[in-house]
């Protein structure tokens, strides 16, 4: 007996990446069921007063993300480039990554997206961006792009949001079980084990 | 070859807990020597705006971290009570501390002021707590606290400080191997990794 995991993450969350890249994979070899949980960090840093990232509004925190996560992707695998952004704007891909958790295909689109911002330094805020992603994958990029912009999806990301906030999240990645939240990528196993337990 | 690592850490810091608890055997095991680093983070979280802890400062933060340490020192078997009193005034432990690592006692005495504040619910600040602790170690606490508030040591303090904030450290506990930062009590294994290799 294993209790579902969410994993929330946002887009241009740094740290969001290497879990991303693992999720997938770490939740199969423990017979973990993960909901795919986009939502947006911006409007949670703003109610603690940030108008920016926290490793932009402190920068010495900044510099030492950055080598850190550097340090993270070599000794897992992944590739890695600063993005020359950052954070992006992530509000579009969001709004896909729910209909990409309706649809069955958000682990792929996840990860896509990632790599688009932390290997291959591009724009995550743009349709052509979004679109090859979304061809990758076999979808139709019209189609998927008119139900992630219609009114209810927009609200459905909002609710996401509030939804983070209610469980305590003031970060990303974040992870629940019920009601038991595990913060960072350097959580992500714990967490898997709690689910799994 | 190993090179030395410095273990930075502030006796009111949580994660510094753990962190301290394990630091001794875990070098030991490694063939890693071990310079033991107090210093203290109030200066630097003023120099971020922040008068008080920044778990205090943003309470979800906060109420996170408390369930995240009860949890890890459950794994690593470490007793855990939360302190009524948090940050508690490191000050004079930190100036015992410059001492402790002088005379080559800074492990136990470490060890010892963390459980007192991390388990035993003691006052740190308080005279009577640091000299029962002197006394566990055979130490003559009336020759340490002398020798701990004379002006060259509380400069020494000073010094060890500024020095943290001349390597990029905002928090604790921190890990230095030479130049290379590693931040975080779950980042204690992959800076002894990168000290032994």
């Amino acid at each position: 007996m294993t209790a579902p995991l969410d994993f929330w993450f946002d887009f241009a969350s740094t740290y969001s990446y290497p879990a991303a890249m693992r999720m997938e994979a770490l939740a199969q070899a423990k017979g973990v069921t993960v909901n795919w949980r986009p939502f947006l960090l911006g409007p949670i840093f703003v109610a603690h007063g940030w108008n920016d990232s926290p490793f932009n509004v402190y920068p010495v925190k900044g510099v030492y993300m950055w080598r850190d996560l550097e340090r993270i992707c070599r000794d897992l695998g992944f590739g890695f480039r600063k993005p020359r952004i950052f954070p992006q704007n992530s509000l579009k891909a969001a709004r896909i990554g729910l209909i990409a958790a309706d649809d069955g295909f958000a682990p792929a689109f996840t990860r896509w997206v990632y790599v688009a911002n932390f290997v291959q330094g591009e724009n995550i805020a743009d349709d052509h961006v979004l679109t090859t992603i979304l061809k990758k994958l076999d979808r139709d990029p019209e189609t998927i792009f008119a139900r992630a912009m219609a009114p209810e999806n927009k609200e459905r990301l909002k609710a996401q949001t509030a939804e983070a906030v209610s469980l305590g999240i003031f970060g990303a990645p974040s992870f629940t079980v019920g009601t038991e939240l595990f913060w960072g990528s350097d959580r992500q196993d714990q967490a898997l084990a709690w689910s799994a337990k």
